[in-house]
């Protein structure tokens, strides 16, 4: 079927209307009115074909909160009406280790991912949320509860799980010190998860002018990481760092912050990182290690986690056709903390 | 008292003869005449200077491995004529959370060292096995086997444990495919442990002439790093990696070696490392850590598998006054696999 969408059309262009092709509801499938849906860098990145690859047409948005309008014969589990999300990906293999560990973003054959990859159930394409509808496998598809701001939801979908699931995986618990580096759509999720995990969190961020919103967020302490004689009062202190830089950046500084056998798990910089001083991580037994988004049912716990702890993204509302202008915007790190799309303005 | 030994007197200097002062045995101290020291690349590394720090005259040598001559008044686990040795640490707070963890490598205070550290009993300095005598507290003598060919034990207590502490810090079991990257002294140790726990040991080098003496070693495979395809056709096979490479290299070739959520233990390479890509941590939950030496507690049971197992270190004999050309030699990789100096050659 014919939907109606945003997309950008090469790297250079802005993103503008455009009419595309979806698969039809097949017996698993779930189709889904989309009501809002976040802007996350990863789209701007696949837009400007920063990582390569991108192929055009391509319709970005993986924060995607919608109600269900249509079900498959085989679907059950939802009904129309109601409140549903959607991620980072729709489909996976479903019988690699990965997928049977319920980490179907490792997917050894390659999950399926919510925009710009082969769709195997159509042949086509799959698009992502900057649109006025998706449908997807139910075993892709969220409940949402009916509790929270609906429209602040929707970047739990990717910014909520990127920073719960290390968190989790890394067993973040009551009184543990947490470092967040950087605060952006990212970084201000991770405050506040970790917050509601118990942690005592500091925000550890380049700019001083951020200190007042981390401490709004949830962090208890603000570490400003060019002031060398704050750092070095810190040194060998945290349990945990979660790292969102999106860019690439020098780790060392944060490696030092760790306590003897802590970890950094970094989340945004998928860049190469400048001179790893090997000696900091083997003097302390410390440990830098990395995580993508999380699980389907991880996402779930993280939803039913968020709503038990009316946590939800701080969020700036825009029209589809201001896309453009929040695209720059976000670049610019002027947003606070995450833009997220009336789809009912398309 | 005084004893005999030979020292760097400078970063330039060739080691020579120096009769040096021992702190008198204490009620907790073991008097040890050393039979055998082995040479590590650290004891290079502090008699030039290249890490900063060293004061003049040093006395290296940590892997020390002699018979007990004397023992102070409290000493009751050991007793004279017994086989015994002592590794890289000769002291420690035994109050911090490290010490308390047998951790006592990480000794918040700063381990006591065997060579160059202050000696807290005696206010001097520490010196290390280039030597006819030592004097440790009982807390880090370790009890040697004499099931074993001693002259090759020696390394063990700084090789052995370097390698054994990460294997079983990170579980390694029967079954997993283990890489050792590098092969020396370090490296042809990790080859022995790993395999006796019952690893499939890959050796990792860029040299394929030392396939050979890996499989001979205990390797089942050999990788040759510089080979693209051969890397690409065991990418994410790997269960864990040791890598003990010494000097600055391109990390990224072996983060891809690794599966989903497997580590690499960077037990040689304190220096800077360069452009380490995150998204090679990230699009696989991998990780990369550090490990230094090992607890004594750990020390004493590294050396009781290796009895149990009939490993040793691969060793080359010299005379005390051969450690100049020895010591050449090692910075050219002309060693299979540790030198030991039989110091009753002293």
């Amino acid at each position: 079927m014919k939907t109606a969408a945003y997309a950008a059309q090469s790297a250079d262009s802005d993103l503008g209307p455009i009419e595309i092709e979806r698969r039809d509801v097949q017996a698993n499938d779930v189709q889904i009115a989309i009501e809002y849906c976040g802007v996350c860098h990863s789209d701007i990145h696949t837009a400007h074909n920063d990582w390569g690859g991108t192929v055009y047409p391509v319709v970005p948005g993986h924060e995607i909160v919608g109600r269900v309008t249509q079900v498959g014969s085989n679907v059950s589990k939802f009904k129309e009406g109601q409140l549903v999300g959607v991620g980072c990906m729709v489909d996976s293999c479903q019988s690699c280790s990965a997928c049977d560990d319920d980490l179907e973003q490792y997917c050894e054959k390659g999950a399926v991912m919510t925009y710009g990859s082969d769709d195997p159930i159509s042949g086509g394409r799959t698009h992502g949320g900057y649109s006025n509808l998706i449908v997807v496998d139910q075993k892709f598809v969220l409940i949402v509860s009916e509790k929270l701001d609906t429209k602040a939801v929707a970047p739990l979908l990717c910014a909520g799980i990127t920073t719960y699931s290390p968190l989790r995986q890394w067993n973040v618990k009551k009184g543990d010190k947490v470092g967040v580096v950087g605060l952006g759509g990212l970084g201000h999720m991770g405050v506040k998860l970790a917050n509601a995990m118990g942690a005592e969190v500091v925000m550890i961020t380049t700019s001083p002018e951020k200190g007042a919103d981390a401490k709004r967020l949830g962090a208890s302490e603000v570490l400003i990481s060019k002031d060398e004689d704050a750092m070095k009062a810190q040194a060998g202190s945290f349990d945990f760092i979660l790292n969102t830089v999106p860019v690439s950046h020098d780790l060392n500084p944060y490696v030092s912050l760790l306590k003897r056998d802590a970890t950094m798990v970094l989340v945004g910089a998928l860049n190469p990182l400048p001179d790893l001083n090997g000696a900091g991580l083997i003097l302390g037994r410390k440990r830098i290690a990395g995580s993508l988004i999380g699980g389907i049912a991880e996402t779930q716990e993280m939803l039913d986690f968020c709503a038990e702890h009316d946590i939800v993204s701080d969020v700036e509302m825009i029209d589809m056709k201001d896309i453009n202008t929040a695209y720059k915007r976000v670049m610019d790190s002027d947003v606070k903390y995450r833009f997220v799309i009336d789809m009912t303005s398309l």
